[in-house]
């Protein structure tokens, strides 16, 4: 073990986010056993001393702190990484870089495009390694199709559409905001959907398909009041229940997007469809191992979508885990994050997204909710 | 064969529509033996003599005709069927109602608002019996979903989705307009994917989900000169290639529909979604027998969509054809259509869409494209 | 129509297969129109004259007979098909052939292997053409696998499997024999659900993998006792409710059939699969129109089952109907074997499988029967 | 962590099995973290020291061997877990069980039944906690398919069906037995796809539906001669390739089973389906965490099979993981089986299947080759 560099991580936050990330952390080594560096769980922070101290037990952090300033403080830190709501990024982000700490931080960047602009700008003077979760990128299946876009397969591309469907948050008796609900908050959250999990949808849409120019965009807020748990009043809605837009990328092709929590019947349905003159390509989180594929210079008798099970040794991150045949979870995708990163880090080449990369993302978040308060067109200024 | 009352039918076209409608007027009175009314050819008219006169040989027409004027003017024709180019079915629709014929129209009912609102007045003075061939209203499996919608299952719609995604034109090397792609010139078409395919679309939804108030849309056409084939000579393509838009319903749901010819892959794919409060329900041309529902009330451990096969008796329309599990195809939509439209006249109730009906489906098309044009939202007028 | 030749049908049984042979025979002309023949229905027998002049007007029949032996008789009849119970299958062949009629016979050729060696000699000692109605083989996506095997792509083949399942007589309470349920009557039938659904998968198998050599199979009749209805008491029920067995395939590969009407939730789930060195293949009669097929050869990382839409119009038969993406239903199947028994009459070649080739069929049901009772391996003699 | 009971892990075997089980204990105390048990992982052993010492490495062991009696005869080591081919398991769990030694063993429980009964004996002589990993029970979706069936909800069943298809050893260039290969050879695997895969299946039916009485197998060897690994000769292969059983089960339903190497296009296609009554069920590996459900108490109009995606709180398990939608993967189920056998531990009830039980697995094998070598039905005896 004394081979491995160690990179000492300090998690802000342990909600949900805490947990996927830390066990990638725990994970990585046993399966990406030729990487330079290794984590090393040094400390995780929450408010609450209780809760901090079970999610350290749980997960084997070393300490723990209830005050992220202390996090940042610490020498025993190399990186630290932001798992709190998004009305907390900026602020955990910008001190951290100016502590020369590298950053990695849950996604969305920031709440919105100012705060979002202070994080980029913040690593980029301080020269520290960043990244942004947008994980999706790291399904096995996702990155197959990035590959075969990047060999040219497809073609001229004509569209490309991508939804992200849930139904949690129907029932009008849901609260808003406090523990457990904080996207339903827009002064925490910065919007609903839209920086929730659109912003991952036009991520990998970016990745896979380039920039995107301008949008046209239609929100809507389905339940108009309900009780917030920290006021414990009835309040206004703040955010996006569901938005919808269509867009021009900058290599010519259309654009369409929605995104909702009102779609009864899907838990987490993220799909995305590419439509090249020669190829087309299609996906589902529900079903991650699967990517969907159609090449029209098969024969054409016996053409037809391919449903391969990327699940081979040869296809990406599968040689490190089980055999073909047997499939990997949600989870994993973290792992070949966090495996990225250290071997970013190896290779000093960076992890991308990258804040200013996820910056792009962010600038069409920005341009989406200015579109549709205005109804009109916006440019997104990428 | 004498108790049957009979009704003479003219058609007017023997393109790929007229085989359809032909095949839906030879068959019906083999599956709906029940009906008052049986439909006779009696004649059938196309520019050119010989191919008007195969078709009626193929299709048991008693005589031809090469000029629809005629077809008008005969006594022994009770109803007149426009199966023409778009640019031609104002003309011919308002002709034959004002000869007092019955009328029934391909879709889309013309090329633009204007068109579209003569023939509606026309038929609407005439008092004669009209409709429409937007015939997947009478897919089993679209029919069935309607049911479900009116019993009330779906409780308070969100979301109304739907896309008719095709790949024919790609190839530049495609000529426009003429024999078989007249479909491709904006002078007779009206439109592009908007008029001929979303046009179904929107009759589904406005069927299922009511009126549409509003439309933000965007079109593109990929190709932008192709060889008209009439003139011989490379020309700017008029139609529209892609149209997306979103809207509101009046039942405050938001609507997302798009459509292209140059989505590689998708032969025909019509698709539509719709997620009420507690229930969803979708459909797909290329599995047309199978319709997807999701029940919220379902016991939540074992809830999920359900495959239904719609091929049981007690499903519509099916009790007409063969045994549970033997699926039909595209073609019936079109017999239950004759058999609605006989129906109807027995009855004296109409068979929907009438001309009306599918003069809001008119609207909301000509509203997307102006939309589209001055890229801002527009009112139906609906 | 007069450069048609004309031959003269005798339809023999009204119920549900002699509704879907006239439909075939009334349709084949206005989708072949360049076959040299054109059927026409000159008579219909059934023993109730109330329904078969009731079927006789609702399809067309120019006359009616009570007496299956009157048509026989008729000068004015060319062919015979027979739709009646297999129990007079032989009787009505024999005769029809001795008369120098052709014969078309519904599946199974007979109860027995004893009645269907009579009817292979009548046939082809009369030198009648004859041909047994196994419809599925011209289901256009079951006939692309066939050519899909026959050209090599599977290379050596090592499995091959087939099921077919319903679920229509699991209550207790349904009655057996008599109107509408024949098919429950041993008697009557022959067997149960070998005659009935399994002759169709061993048809289907022996057309794309070759003989079948030896069997071992297992029968079931779970409910023991049923009333009968024209006997009005509760009788032992004499059919196989459900039937497997596996086998050796001349060619080596080994083979896997299962039929049962007792497999809740399947309402008509015919689906075979053929695993080759090279490729397979698999197909779903609840989907009739898609092929699944995988192929070895394609590139490892993109390799999948492909899902093929067979409506194209270079697929079998798939030029004959309407545009890529639409589909066609059980029904079509009867259509083209009408078309192929047309164009082998032309053609002088017979249309496949004929008596002799369903004959093979008929010896390894009698061995998977044999082999249930005696409990042991059975060559088939094929 | 001092609140913890430790488990002292022995490890033997450091292949595939090895890794699937050390990530096992790893992960369970970080979702299971209720447990009074935590598995330390004290030793790991294999016969070549650089590869065990390479192993334990990447996952945490802190001690290693290459003789696994040093494991046995070890006072810090609780438990044996035995990862080794099949030729060794009789005698380690005989030689730990001896040693007061708890055993986990991998499947299947031994290469023959006289092997098995010696391992059962062992055990519960010694009275030492004892389990195998049949894995496959502990999918959430397959564990809740078993809560489906107690509950009664499939009324009488009728059928059970299972195959588990690959097709990894078709070349006739795959060598048999040595590094990476024993599963290819009959001395050291006892069988090959019977124990390998069907043992599997088997498992989960006798699990879901209850003993197996009697069974008729055929088995083949479709590559009679391959090179051996270890001696560098064209050896006579002695496993069976491939296998098909049809059974009684002891409720009255009829079972089919097949499993085979051979099947182009399955990698790991483990499927099972069971029909009862009033409900059927099944289950695909490819797509684990989907079951699907079809329940004939629906709506008869609505009614279909349901695609339950089985990521929720209260279906099995998964209340330990993530959110809705977002699934697991294969090795999952292993961390299942280690969070059940440590509650056992806890509760005294043991972790089923115990050895005794997966004798019954073995019985059934072991009837199957022997119907297959003799071509005669045989009882299972159990």
């Amino acid at each position: 073990m004394n081979r491995k560099k160690e990179l000492h991580i300090g998690l802000i936050g342990c909600g949900f986010m805490g947990r996927t990330h830390s066990n990638a952390y725990r994970r990585v080594w046993n399966f990406f056993p030729e990487l330079a560096y290794i984590p090393v769980l040094k400390a995780v922070c929450s408010r609450s001393e209780n809760k901090v101290k079970t999610f350290a037990d749980q997960w084997g952090y070393e300490s723990t702190e209830t005050d992220w300033k202390k996090v940042i403080a610490r020498d025993d830190i190399d990186a630290v990484d932001i798992c709190v709501p998004n009305d907390m990024h900026a602020a955990i982000a910008v001190a951290a870089a100016e502590a020369g700490k590298m950053v990695l931080c849950e996604k969305p960047l920031a709440r919105n495009l100012a705060e979002a602009l202070r994080m980029v700008e913040a690593v980029e003077k301080a020269g520290v390694s960043n990244t942004v979760w947008y994980n999706y990128r790291r399904i096995p299946a996702v990155s197959l199709a990035k590959q075969i876009i990047d060999s040219g397969k497809l073609g001229k591309i004509f569209h490309y559409r991508a939804n992200f469907l849930q139904d949690w948050t129907i029932s009008a008796d849901l609260p808003q905001g406090g523990e457990g609900l904080w996207r339903m908050d827009a002064d925490v959250a910065g919007s609903g959907v839209t920086g929730d999990l659109l912003a991952h949808c036009i991520d990998t849409a970016i990745w896979l398909n380039g920039g995107i120019k301008d949008v046209s965009a239609v929100t809507e807020t389905f339940v108009k009041e309900r009780l917030h748990q920290l006021t414990g009043k009835a309040q206004k809605v703040g955010i996006d229940d569901a938005c919808i837009f269509h867009c021009h990328f900058k290599n010519g092709s259309l654009g369409l997007f929605e995104s909702t929590r009102y779609a009864r019947g899907h838990k987490a349905l993220y799909t995305f469809e590419i439509n090249g003159a020669e190829a087309s390509i299609r996906w589902d989180l529900h079903d991650l191992n699967r990517l969907e594929y159609f090449d029209h210079a098969d024969d054409s008798r016996v053409r037809g979508w391919r449903s391969i099970h990327v699940t081979d040794g040869d296809q990406p991150y599968m040689d490190k885990w089980w055999v073909p045949g047997l499939g990997i979870g949600y989870e994993h995708s973290f792992v070949h994050q966090v495996a990225d990163f250290l071997k970013g880090l190896e290779a000093g080449t960076g992890c991308s997204p990258t804040f200013r990369e996820a910056f792009e993302t962010q600038q069409v978040c920005e341009a989406v909710l200015d579109s549709a308060a205005s109804r009109s067109w916006k440019d997104t200024g990428a």
